[in-house]
C-alpha cells in the first residue's frame, strides 16, 4: 500500500503537465434496442478506453469516463458515467464538452439504430423480417463543429483502406488526432489486451505505435494528445 | 481447502441421484453478425445457465455447458464449449444430444439473424438502412422432435401473457418443463443475480419459485428436472 502510494506519487511527478487537465474519455459499445430483449451492438470490449482513462488518472488528470455497457471494473480515480444507447452517449458527452480540455472518443458508438423500439418483446413469426434502421448522430463530427478550445481525438476501426480513411476523418470531422487500428490485424482491435495503433494528426504527423499492451498504447496516445494540447496553449 | 473438500463430499452424498447423470446446459446470448463489427444479440448475462451448470456439477452430475459470449468464469468441474452464433449453438447441442440424459436450454438464442453477413465492415452512408433478417433454427423444437430418452427443459422469457405462452410452449415444443420468467418483474430476468421462475411441466404441474438467488432457483429447477427424470426411468 505504501509502495503503491509512492508509485502514484512518482507517476504524477513525472507527468506534471497533466495536473488539473480535464479529460473526457468515451469507451465501449452502445446498444440500440429493438425491443426489451433484442438489440444491435458492436464488438467492443471497452478495454482501450478504460486503459486511457486509467493511465490519464494515474498521471494526475481530472478524468471523466463515459462508458457503454462493458464488463470491466471502474478504473481508480475516474468519474464514471454509464450509458447504453448512442443517444445517451451523445447527451452525456455534449453535457460535459464545454468544460473539457481534451476529449478522446474511444467508444464504438453504433452508427445505425432501429427506427422503432417496441415496448413489448416482439413474438417471432414464420418468415423473414426487415428491420428498418436510421443513422444515429455523429458525435465526433458534432463536437468538431462545436469545439472552442478542446483537443479532439477520435478512433477509426477499419478492415480496409486504413490510412486513407483515417486521414479523411481528420479533415472531415475537424479533429486533432485520429487513432487508427486495423481490427483484422493479429493482436489488434476490439477484444484483446493488446493493440497496434497509428496516429494521424491534423498537422500531418504519422505516429506508429507497434503492437503492445493497451496500457502502453494508451500512454503513447496520451503523450501525443498532450503535445497537441501544449501547442494549442502556446 | 479441507473444509471445501468436506462440503463437496456432503453435497454429493446428499444428491446421489445425480451421480453420472449426463446433463447438457446452454447459457448466454448468441451473436448474429452483420459484418466484422456489427451484430444483433440478446440481453442475457448467462448467469442463470451458469448457476444451473455449477449447481449440477456440485451435485455430482456430468455437466457440459454450451455457452454463448458472456463474461463469467468457467464453473468448476464442467466441460465448457464456447460458441458465438445460433447456428454454432445448434451444432454444438445437436452433437451432444444423443448421449445426454437431461438437457436444460437456458440460452437466449437469437431467433433472427441477418440474411447476409459481410466480410468487410460496411461503411456508413447517409440515410436509412433496411436489414433483412431470417429465422434461425428453433433448437428446442428440433430437440423435441428428435428426443428419445432425454428430459428436455426450456426457458420462456416473456414480457406479457407469461402463463399462456409457457403452457403453449410445453405442448408445441414437446418439452418436459418450461421455466418461465417475467423479464419485466423487479429482480427477475436477464442481468441480475436473482430470479423468480414458474415451472410448467408437461403433466400440468405448476411450481412457483419465488424471487431468490439464481443459485437457489437453479437448485429448485434441478430438483424438478430430477423428479421428471426419475419418473421417466420408473
Amino acid at each position: 500500500e505504501l509502495l503503491a502510494t509512492i508509485q502514484r506519487h512518482f507517476m504524477k511527478s513525472a507527468h506534471r503537465e497533466w495536473h488539473g487537465v480535464k479529460l473526457m474519455v468515451t469507451a465501449g459499445p452502445t446498444r440500440e434496442k429493438i425491443d426489451p430483449v433484442r438489440f444491435f451492438t458492436n464488438r467492443s470490449s471497452g478495454k482501450m478506453g478504460y486503459a486511457i482513462a486509467e493511465e490519464a488518472a494515474a498521471r494526475g488528470a481530472d478524468v471523466t469516463l463515459i462508458s457503454g455497457p462493458v464488463s470491466l471494473p471502474k478504473p481508480q480515480g475516474v468519474t464514471l458515467v454509464q450509458v447504453e444507447s448512442a443517444a445517451e452517449m451523445f447527451a452525456a458527452v455534449a453535457d460535459r464538452f464545454q468544460q473539457s480540455d481534451i476529449v478522446i472518443k474511444a467508444a464504438a458508438v453504433a452508427d445505425y439504430r432501429p427506427k422503432h423500439t417496441y415496448e413489448q418483446k416482439i413474438k417471432k413469426q414464420d418468415g423473414d423480417w426487415s428491420v428498418e434502421m436510421e443513422r444515429t448522430s455523429d458525435i465526433l463530427k458534432t463536437l468538431g463543429k462545436k469545439r472552442t478550445h478542446q483537443i479532439l481525438v477520435g478512433f477509426a476501426a477499419e478492415t480496409e483502406n486504413l490510412e486513407s480513411n483515417a486521414k479523411q476523418k481528420v479533415e472531415s470531422k475537424r479533429v486533432d488526432i485520429i487513432a487508427a487500428n486495423s481490427i483484422t490485424a493479429p493482436g489488434s482491435g476490439f477484444q484483446g489486451d493488446t493493440n497496434e495503433l497509428t496516429l494521424y494528426t491534423k498537422d500531418g504527423d504519422v505516429i506508429h505505435i507497434p503492437l503492445t499492451s493497451k496500457k502502453e498504447a494508451a500512454g503513447k496516445l496520451l503523450d501525443t494528445a498532450m503535445s497537441v494540447y501544449r501547442k494549442s496553449k502556446a
